[in-house]
């Protein structure tokens, strides 16, 4: 069984690797403190045993339920934002076969909802249902947030109304707060198959909760393999037989220091486009605040090559790659000769389609270096629930560190209120009245 | 008839309006070498007369032969990486339904291909054209880039196994350069229909030729309206009656100026999802380059408020906000209210999402300007082919502008080189022996 691999090689024309392990000290702090619980935000640091921890029963709990959603669903709805969509969807994405979504077969889909106030988006949702056998996951902590509210209040209606409330009831499953909150009540009311959002755990680590497994294993794929994998990789990384993620945080953390404000994540493999925006919501949230922070972006290749690629070649140096590379494709497909050779591809006749990929990738991380962007390189053995179940591990557990060595709380999010106090004066919503005068008065 | 509308109060906090009045004379000296083509790179600038001189008689050429595809195809596979791949994706995503992937029905579905070089991806696509009647867009000016070729070579062996090669000629259509290349040999060999690609219009300025058109129109789009807008936008813009394009440089190079070094692209509708995509190959290629440039980045909210958000209210003070804002949504829903209330969301019922949305936007704009983050808004009046040539032939002559500005060359792409020349001597193409010699001592 592999381990994925950081390799940093590709940083040290930029920095040196002095300055990288001056910085081991205050990082095997920074694991220290998740581990002992001693930092700060550490009342949001259940993400750090879970899955080393997690239940065979509640595995099992997960997975029936969704075998009864998919018995009884053609598509089930997955309704949350933020880390509550952004884990799931990553992780469908990347197992799913690229066609999926045009494909009539049995396999139950999972759509989104939720995550925007899009009135179009909303209108072609419940458009598109109303011929379908649906279900509906509705994840929230409180209930109330508006978004996911919005996107249940229509949808529990429309369910309700095309089968009746009580076939309803059997296919909506609820994840939220064990005791308090709008959903809970709901969920008690109803009756409704339930999952518990824990306390200490927050959204955009929570992929590895049923927040994530269970839009996962209604998609159809296993849970178990993903959570061993994530544990697998916490055991070596908790006890530091393995660095892959220590050195991730030092190394990037060294980059920022130097001037390299943006890092860009890059895949070769359109399936993990999602795993970039999974992974944008993980380092941008915990460490985007106080002023500082890298600015996470990300582009796939080679198509972004042609979009972005000027840019990184050629624009402002203040910008690293952090590549994921996957070692093995799914499947095999080769190059076929053409008695014309017009493209003058024969060249490559009989090699593997990935074989170009990997040279494109290898040949682009020598320009990129050669033009001023330092590389770090992390290899996936394949696309698996068990691989990527290692990779969420590793990203999270380096983003704790990092976020420590950074000097900020990597588990709160005090900036998100911001558009969402506005959002309620704006709408007067109750309770909001002096909110509500002050903003009109500065509209004026 | 509305026009789009650009507002930049929101940037006033940030740089004042002397500032950015200070490079009007450049604007404006900037957009009289687009008019007279006297600046550098001006063998690249045919799209600046292009929407209002294209023939009506080509226009029907291209919608005819998108029928002749519809007819005789349930999906339509436009081959072709950077500008070809782009334009096209971004229009028929902003004019589809979300759910059409979904969807059987009679419309003809475009499919993308040659835009990476993913093993998965080809061996997925081909497996799922196997039991589809299907067509060939393949756009290529020379016909020998290796993402497009490799893919038409899997995809034309492919359709004439599967149809022979008689139908096979009469289902793929190839765009590319008038006389020479590969592609036009092979055209002429195999009597292919065909479209020309200009040589004074580069990839990323392409979407309003046949490489944008053609395959936009086989998705059902209307061609002509999307012409319209843009001809409308040309008119206004290069006489100076309308100066939302020169509005648009100056801001955004004075903030430049000012020390903010990104941009981000902010749509509210996710159907806008892939016209940012375009929008980070325009701005991109054409600016970053010589050092300089602004990085382009994009969200989707309010999703990304919930991931990108929190390292926009309080990261680094670096970023600015461009915000394409829809008026008016294409379809319309309400808020139900419901009798418990549990979701305390009956203060919305009755109103439209759309209403809930707005305030979402306006409510982050107030909050991020708040925050340090200037607001520049681009006001469409809705998502229609008319609008949305507004829109694109707006941002490309606003990139022509700002990148002279900027004192580059915005039509040029020398960065794009870097990778493709190492890939060729790694997989050892012919005539790259001396690079091939070069790179290998380099790994050793």
């Amino acid at each position: 069984m592999d381990i994925i691999n950081v390799e940093t090689t590709g940083v040290l024309g930029f920095v040196d690797q002095a300055s990288i392990d001056a910085l081991k000290d205050v990082g095997n702090k920074a694991l220290r403190k998740l581990i002992d619980g001693t930092g700060v935000g550490n009342d949001y640091i259940g993400w750090v045993n879970l899955p080393q921890h997690i239940s065979g029963e509640l595995l099992d709990d997960i997975s029936a339920t969704a075998a009864q959603l998919r018995s009884r669903c053609e598509v089930v709805v997955a309704i949350g934002i933020g880390g509550s969509y952004l884990g799931a969807k990553a992780i469908i994405e990347a197992l799913s076969n690229t066609f999926s979504a045009y494909t009539n077969n049995a396999n139950t889909k999972v759509l989104f909802a939720g995550q925007n106030i899009g009135e179009d988006y909303l209108y072609e949702l419940q458009d598109f249902l109303r011929d379908k056998q649906f279900g509906i996951i509705v994840i929230s902590k409180s209930g109330t947030t508006t978004e996911p509210a919005i996107a249940f209040r229509l949808l529990k209606e429309q369910l309700e109304q095309q089968v009746g409330v009580d076939e309803a009831r059997k296919r909506i499953v609820a994840i939220t707060d064990a005791k308090k909150g709008a959903l809970r009540s709901l969920t008690v009311t109803e009756g409704y198959k339930s999952f518990v959002i824990a306390d200490n755990i927050g959204g955009r680590f929570s992929v590895l909760t049923p927040v994530g497994l269970l839009p996962i294993a209604v998609a159809g794929f296993d849970i178990h393999a993903l959570i061993k994998g994530a544990a697998d990789m916490a055991k070596l990384s908790l006890s530091g037989q393995n660095d892959c993620a220590m050195t991730y945080a030092l190394t990037r953390n060294t980059l920022y220091r130097s001037g390299k404000k943006i890092e860009i994540l890059v895949n070769y493999n359109p399936k993990l486009h999602s795993v970039g925006e999974w992974w944008k919501q993980l380092y941008g949230e915990s460490e985007g605040k106080d002023g500082k922070g890298i600015f996470p972006a990300s582009v796939d290749n080679t198509t972004d090559l042609h979009s972005m690629g000027q840019w990184i070649q050629d624009g402002e140096r203040t910008v690293f790659e952090t590549v994921i590379s996957v070692a093995a494709p799914e499947n095999e497909l080769r190059i076929p000769t053409d008695k014309e050779n017009l493209d003058g591809l024969n060249y490559l006749a009989g090699k593997r389609v990935d074989e170009v990929n990997k040279m494109a990738e290898l040949g682009t991380r020598i320009a990129h270096i050669d033009g001023g962007v330092p590389n770090i390189k992390i290899s996936l053995p394949c696309i698996s629930p068990y691989y990527l179940g290692q990779l969420i591990y590793f990203f999270e557990v380096a983003c704790g560190i990092s976020g420590y060595i950074l000097g900020v709380n990597p588990f709160n999010q005090p900036g998100v209120e911001g558009y969402k106090r506005n959002m309620f004066a704006l709408l007067e919503k109750p309770g909001y009245e002096k909110e509500s005068n002050a903003i009109k008065a500065k509209l004026k």
